[in-house]
């Protein structure tokens, strides 16, 4: 059985050096950037058997993208379009220092994952893991996404997968209206739910104290655990009824792309190697404070590692 | 009043290093690349006052691509869409060795410049221009740009700017019959042709001697002047009812892309000079000679560099 | 009618890797970088019609200044000096780090620009321009470029072309009292004066409260504008009598150089698209806070990133 | 099942680049290294199911070449060494060019692999897989790898695997005597056999006429399949008592290393595949000059590059 | 007369880039790195004739150092082994970011230097030395390092030349204990004594007040002087009978790897020159402060830039 | 006693990468490079004690030429110029490749050694020296340094040092009459000459057979020995009234710049080991054709790689 399945979009991400801007570049940087492959590398690194489900198109941009997630441990389902009609998506990342924005843009539009429909994906992949994760960037990506994501997590939830969400709103791709409704019309097949404070508000018009947030949320949708992430980055969850609060580790940010993936990626890595949920909220922040000192989307990282940051600093949980 | 005015798509060209390959790389080169402006930038850096028409996403992509052609002295005249809905065209490119070939993957689908519609251009440069110059491709791209190109063209020819063409066929983009026949209907407006013997034959369906070949054509469609460039890369032009031959410069090749767009450039730059057509054969030919040297699309020299070719070379006519 | 016009020395910078020394390295960054020419970049990226003018060798060298400053849109009035008994001025920097401070090491004697006379320059740019912009850097390089800054202020003046200085002083050029006697011939025929708080305290004698010697500068000279800048990077301008202070937007420093050109650069754009004094000053200092994080000597901005800083930062007037 | 198991030690690859020395170095690449984990990532990549068994030590180090073995879709059974006692075994790689050699320094002494009893391996996959192959390497770096080796291609031998051998005689790890009576002693596990003409004819004492020497190897050890290399990187082989021989396909070598192990690799996938022993050498050779325009050990190559090689030069066989 | 000649192990030191990690870089920076020719670079760029003594591989990797340390002006004594029994140590080099600190690999088992006899090494540039100095990881590295550390400080001693040792604890190379007692039966062959304080601790058992610790050493070993660098890298040191606090002078650390062998190396270049102990140890903080601002293991310095430190800082001394 | 001393200008060679053109390169490769000193490179890489004098800036700039060539293990003696009146020379090499030349721009003009006066340099180096080297660009440099050329080669003459003087003709710097003539005046100083065909040729006035020139400059100068190197880069020369010929061995050339001074460093220190003038010749050849593979203008070789090629190519002498 598997531990831990993700399926969405993962991109070529392609950064100039720091100091210097796309406009004028020579050079590009290359790295695989996605946030439920973000997911899933954080979780094999941890220990985990984790498998990406996507569609890549059948070329060397889509197998450069197989490779370096395979390189960590994760294994890959793909959907190889050799159509010749869809394309690999890419971001080009610029890093930034205030006043200067980090600055990203996507070219993601006629990805192959675009038109990934449930039975091009192995679907019974889905049904032998223990948690079955995407985020909210997948339906919002087209049509036929939306649909095939919320295929897969019913098919997750029929199987007795443990599903998890990430609302990881994004408003180059839909409004807050658009998104809202169609996460809304996901939860009912969500077990575990993240979404930070400002996406929450946005999309899902809830705001307040955190805590109550949360543990509304979990009420009213019936989620195992909700956790709500901070601006500060620190997180609150409500599970069983019980709140948990978690403060974060600091950390010298090198690259804070792919940060909150990081936090998932060891959150469920630790419940899936039989964490509570304070436990895993602590894991899952020191897995996002080690990935801030680390170039690119991914954090590579160890057990080892994670656990040291754990440990030395227990009493970190700020709030 | 302007030398040379050229229309068509320039792309961001992404390259790893000699040696490694696009499924593995961490890092690409970045230059700008396209038929069209590589004439242009040839012609710019060899004396003319050159324009290249387009258009652009109004991003950092776009700009890097305005940024590298400004650098060599071609002014712009661009259309920036900022709708959003259109992107920078890219073309991957790794570099082989035989038995494996150099691999060009184009991603241009969804390009900004496969919109662009005469109004949005600064036809009055067209109608300014002692020469005006694009290539097959261009109405390859899409419908809008097959009637743009047909426009252009038109404008040009009412506005007695000799017009230059490519056949550049490009079988990614579309059959040697479509290719063929959008041609045919371009050629009533064009001056000068140029076409490599293989596209003639797929496309036009004509073959034979070479000479035979550059007659017939300019006969059938009243060319001034048109040259059939053969698989060594020597050149037969037939202009005015004579046929001049030249043959090419020995070349250490660092480079070969862009190849071809240099010998359109440097003949046009030196037929704008006032060269009769067998001495602009030679200064193109030198030219292509001198850009197989230099990595990247662009043929970055001088007027010097290329006299210095033709003079030392004044034997090189091999056929 | 060209918007600026700029005169002056601009050299290839070449810096070592941040953490390398320059007496082991075997790697140099190439830029182009001089007082006057990062003026004109910042002030056409910001939208303004710029011009640069200086006398270079005829070489590769030369034409490497000239292509990245067309690349950012600045058009160049170039006397080509052939001779082969002038060169191309060069600066080493080595970026430092306290307690080691940054290092500059001019390597510029000999320079072509050194040797410019007006009859060689298109002074007719200089009639043609709203604003004309040189520092003190540039009649300190030489007698005969002296000779040749007075000559075209004057050319400005006559031509009721505003004319912009900035002190510039440079120690390794000459002494401040040789300076100070020079910028006092040339104040006659200067409208805006930008001054460092320290080089008018060194070459001009006068300290004290920075709004007090901005009004008297500006009272004794007859400056249209006299901005001081301050150690802390502030400014304090007197513009109609009036006194205006602009303080700092915060900036993580990636490279100082250039800091000062920016302001003046987006001082002068702003300026020129009909800003008032206290908005153009915090027009100057968003630039410059921008460029505090970009590699080299040019503000590699968009006029939509000032706005930015501008607009974000209202309440960043400190003092 | 799995198709292809390889046993044997892999190095980090420090090569400066091209053109300098490793004396005065200052930048290494970095790849892994090694025969058998070559031909296990030429299978691999070529469509088999392949695993890699070696013992690593338990560091960054070792996980570095996991990572890269992983990439290309090879799986992996390590004996991770926590010991802190063992090594990552290393070789420097410098790059010639007439008259001066491609120099390789070993640095492989007290290497983890060097530790690996039978015991530590997953010998059941040994067991379960189709084809196991080793290299005359593995039994010369310790007494223990000797005894290792002979036990596991026992148990292959026993589980009716296939088992495949190529001498790779290295001098500088023994002496031909003392390789030649090692190889004797495990030729009775063997059922392919590839070797060198000069290897054979160090170690062996075996020379003459490739396929005669081919023939007595078969006979007298009872080989399925015995292959001898040339010189000249063409190949003769002994299969069933038929004689095949096959050209080299020409090839622009960017990178020599690994193409004696990219030559098993495409011969055993091809096998492996259903190809006859004719039509695996051809695609062995194939997937050997392809190798050679790639940076690195391994053979980065797809199964449509490998057939393209070998239908367009279906000729090269040219002995 | 030789200024100082020092004794030890340098490594090749090979870092991935900043924000890259070890298990998948692609690239490492190679440089020298060992206590002994730190200070030896150290005392030789602040003016010293110094001299370093090792045993190196007759290779490449073992001339790269030489070469890095000659660059220098350091000379060197250096026994080549040629036997091919032995080999180049090397340590890798990750940098950190907290909460991921800085990691260092060593892989140093077998190198040459381990096996350096005493009568290998130019027992006479001991004699003929004003300073002669070691450290504590010398002795840990062998056995019979250990009895040529011995035998060479004796030597020093017999000849009148003054010795220093620096602990420099390594508890990947042997215990506390071990150290401790291998410590104290050098001491009485050492004139100047450095230790951390932490290293104090752990080895030698003692504790409290600095200033106390140091006089205790002091006056048990009879030292000339001893110093204590503390946690924050101030320093206190005993001499006649006298205390001399040091504080430390602010830097931004790029690498703060060597930068206790700065500070020796300072401290003793300036004692050579004539400095008292105070002025020794200012000057010692001094190139300790600027080491931490340069890439690599050594303080690239002049004297100029060390005086200048100490002289715009002389209230540096915070304790 | 010194081996050889050698006397002359170094520069900082700064390249961008192959491909790339000077006009655009945002990257440049330093080395150092000077005839003098790679002569110096050379013989002490096989084995001299070698000296190299010169006058540099007392710069980080200037003491990274020292850094350099030190590594190497050649010695220095310098007169630093600390004045701020004088500059490090610089030459800008931009690879080539047919048609396109290797192009090199000098940019040595006001270099601190033109103003190198025999009084500032040590005299005595040259008296305890067996040969000192110079070649003919360094009295074409300046005026001064002509007659400071003289002055040492009369000292060294004066201390029958063995003189040794390659004509090194630079058009850039003085016409064929102004150097013939100043060659010359030095000739009876001068114990053995190297000239290339055409040099000799151009300021001698003398062509025809090779070993006829040799032989009459031989004679009319009374040198010990004469050698002209040919086109093809085989040598001719005469010795003793004896002529030798000795062809070139074939190399991949990476880098031809600095293989005429590999020639004369391989000459003369095979010649100072006790070698006859063949073996002398054949080892500067094999010297030379190791240098063209190798990056730089120094032969960064070992005595054993020059060995080697001597030996396994005895019979290369062509002619």
């Amino acid at each position: 059985m598997t531990d831990i399945v993700t399926f969405g979009e993962t991109m070529l991400r392609l950064s100039p050096p720091r100091g210097d801007r796309l406009e004028r570049t020579g050079e590009l940087d290359v790295q695989a950037g996605g946030a439920e492959s973000n997911v899933a590398v954080a979780a094999a690194r941890l220990g985990c058997d984790a498998v990406w489900l996507s569609k890549l198109p059948d070329s060397p941009l889509g197998r450069r993208v197989v490779s370096e997630l395979r390189s960590h441990g994760v294994r890959t389902g793909i959907a190889w379009d050799d159509s010749g009609e869809t394309r690999m998506g890419t971001y080009y990342l610029e890093h930034g220092g205030d006043p200067r924005g980090t600055n990203v843009i996507y070219d993601r539009s006629g990805a192959a994952v675009t038109t990934a429909k449930p039975d091009e994906l192995p679907r019974g992949a889905v049904r032998n893991a223990e948690v079955f994760y995407t985020s909210g960037i997948t339906p919002a990506l087209s049509s036929t996404l939306a649909e095939t994501t919320a295929s897969l997590l019913e098919t997750a939830q029929d199987a007795d997968t443990t599903t998890a969400f990430d609302l990881n709103y994004r408003s180059k791709l839909w409004t807050p209206e658009e998104a809202g409704e169609k996460y809304e019309s996901l939860f009912s097949h969500v077990d575990v739910l993240v979404g930070a404070e400002r996406d929450i508000e946005a999309c899902l018009g809830r705001s307040g104290d955190p805590a109550d947030v949360a543990r509304e949320l979990a009420d009213e949708y019936d989620f195992e655990t909700a956790i709500v992430t901070l601006s500060d980055e620190g997180s609150v969850a409500v599970h069983d009824g019980e709140v948990y609060e978690q403060g974060v580790y600091a950390a010298e940010t090198f690259d804070a792309i792919g940060t909150g993936d990081a936090f998932v990626g060891g959150f469920l890595a630790n419940r899936l190697d039989g964490g509570d949920v304070p436990s895993s909220l602590a894991y899952g922040a020191a897995t996002a404070s080690l990935k801030r000192t680390i170039d690119g989307d991914l954090a590579v990282v160890t057990p080892e590692e994670v656990a040291a940051v754990v440990e030395e600093d227990a009493d970190a949980i700020s709030r």
